[in-house]
């Protein structure tokens, strides 16, 4: 039985086939059809949980975040979340692991790394829901936190809109120092400018929010005047009492989480009535005309991240291995000829190496 | 960054070097060790949770068991119980995936298949279990169910207990059939008769139930005179309304469960009430002496499946990996040298192919 291993290596492979943007062209795509095809009665997707610690050694997060859609597939990851990975050990913030799993048998179908698509999709998701509440012609992306998130941001966000410069602020210099070469990276080529927060604040015409502020720390500013019809992506706020956003500011807009359940939990939505908060992602896409008007009033897309997103990338993960011949096929599960007994899985091991020497051919 | 990976290849390799005997007993003493130290302010253990179902294509559940041992690693089993999986797809009921993480940092340290490893680890907690509660010349098994389960109890129990014969009932005749054979491959080479149940019944000294009995047509059989002094491991039961023993003979016995918030939700527990329940596991191996006068009298162990016996088979795999020099080195994450560029993962691509074949040659 095959398992489809897509690590490093694999996406790696993938990207350099497809490149950058169409990877994020289709994760935008493949999000927005998600979502407007979307039916409830077949997916169950709970609120995320997981272990949560604050020790000298080991301060962050590891969740799991599942997702069903009946009849097909089980998909969830697994995630970590340590803010302090990049100075202490030189890794991202976010750290991920997808899984998918066939409903008929249980059998693992594909462990995919969720490290670089959980960036991706994260980004895309903020295009998707600015496409339907930003205003069309927004010209000015202001993006207020410098890492890793705020570089797909920008990606997907230039992907839909015609951007004319993006204004940056981290309280991390050397971040802001960094972004330019960073978003070259992801192929986009626009005027980036280093500016106090409030500056970036009163002119960005779409805002995109991706800091790892303390719990307890928030919000990042204070409402006050911006220009007209400022839609903005709040995406670090994922985690109880941890906001980016001031009351005044949500009260004001309309806030659209991307999971209801979840937002209340951990996102903006924390500091909102059930009443006071707008609808979910999948609605918006559904009836965008519905919600167009809004281009024009201050908007917030509550980003804090959904399995679903998770399902999309592995269902673009699985297709675009197939179209370009990519993903590792092992044989993962311990597995003989009778399935009563456990033990006769090693009747043909000596197949391994043969299997390695095929696979290094179909690599080489 | 590496991740160990232990599939069925990787697996097999342990199993050449070391023997299915010394895997058996590792996973015991490692269970029992882990039983007798375990600091429950140490680790957090969830009940799991998952996603079930029943339709027509797809009947089962898929769940996460998730354990954390603070300031250390985190523990994920991902596993799926398919009844129909061996008579529509030749395949085992349980398929499963174990993977770690580092607290540090949520970095993903093993892929591990779960399969076989869950099995052996039922296995050990029956072992565990009957040698604080089962009288210590038990010299008759009984098994109620011929599966893949009752192999490895089997397996566990001739470890520990100078067994003199197997009587063996189930419902699936060609199951019974195989029985032995399926045994020698564990190296079991006892008598082994198959008889009809109520002859196993009144045989046996130690009992283990592994049946897939629907939820709502349990218990398997009625109270009545067996053996003084039986210890019964209940090792089918593990979903709500999943039940094999009838409630005289739990309310009669000392019912101890490995895991007392899961068992109550999804173990022969179900039909007690909570007073009526015995010590956990743990007590049962750290307090031994205490309950050695119950070795006399009716005992049940109502083994659910614990997150704990998966974190001993991670630890077991990962040190004989170590010993043997086995378990294979993936780069999963998509991580570059800049922690805070999503994109900066591609640049090492072309050392793929050079990776896979310095792992040709260690395999060779």
């Amino acid at each position: 039985m095959k398992t489809l291993l897509f690590a490093r290596e694999d996406i790696s492979r993938i990207v350099a086939a497809v490149g950058f943007d169409r990877l994020m062209d289709d994760t935008i795509c493949g999000l927005s059809e998600a979502c407007n095809g979307f039916d409830s009665e077949a997916h169950s997707i709970p609120v995320r949980s997981g272990f949560s610690y604050n020790d000298e050694d080991s301060k962050g997060l590891v969740e799991w975040m599942p997702v069903i859609r009946y009849g097909d597939r089980v998909v969830i990851k697994l995630v970590g979340y340590h803010p302090d990975n990049p100075k202490k050990f030189r890794l991202p913030t976010v750290i991920s692991t997808i899984m998918t799993f066939d409903t008929r048998t249980g059998h693992a179908t594909n462990i995919v790394d969720g490290t670089f698509l959980t960036s991706l999709r994260t980004g895309a998701a903020s295009a998707v829901a600015s496409m339907v509440l930003a205003k069309p012609d927004s010209r000015v992306l202001g993006l207020i936190g410098a890492g890793a998130q705020s570089v797909t941001q920008l990606h997907a966000i230039s992907r839909r809109f015609d951007l004319g410069e993006v204004l940056i602020f981290d309280t991390d210099v050397s971040a802001c120092t960094t972004f330019a070469d960073r978003a070259a990276c992801a192929g986009v080529e626009l005027p980036i400018e280093v500016l106090p927060m409030q500056e970036v604040l009163s002119a960005a015409d779409i805002l995109c929010t991706s800091t790892s502020i303390d719990v307890g720390c928030g919000p990042l500013f204070e409402d006050q005047a911006f220009v007209p019809g400022l839609h903005i992506n709040a995406v670090g706020s994922d985690f109880p009492g941890k906001i980016e956003l001031p009351l005044a500011l949500l009260e004001r807009s309309l806030v659209c989480p991307d999971f209801r359940a979840q937002a209340i939990a951990e996102g903006e939505c924390q500091q909102l009535g059930e009443n006071d908060i707008g609808p979910e992602l999948t609605e918006l896409v559904k009836e965008h005309d519905k919600y167009a008007d809004y281009r024009d009033r201050t908007t917030v897309f509550d980003s804090t991240g959904w399995a679903l997103e998770d399902l999309v990338m592995a269902d673009i993960m699985t297709s675009l291995g197939d179209e370009i011949g990519v993903g590792r096929s092992i044989e993962l599960e311990c597995v003989g000829q009778d399935p009563k007994n456990p033990y006769g899985f090693i009747a043909s091991q000596s197949k391994g190496l043969e299997t390695l020497l095929s696979n290094v051919e179909h690599w080489a």
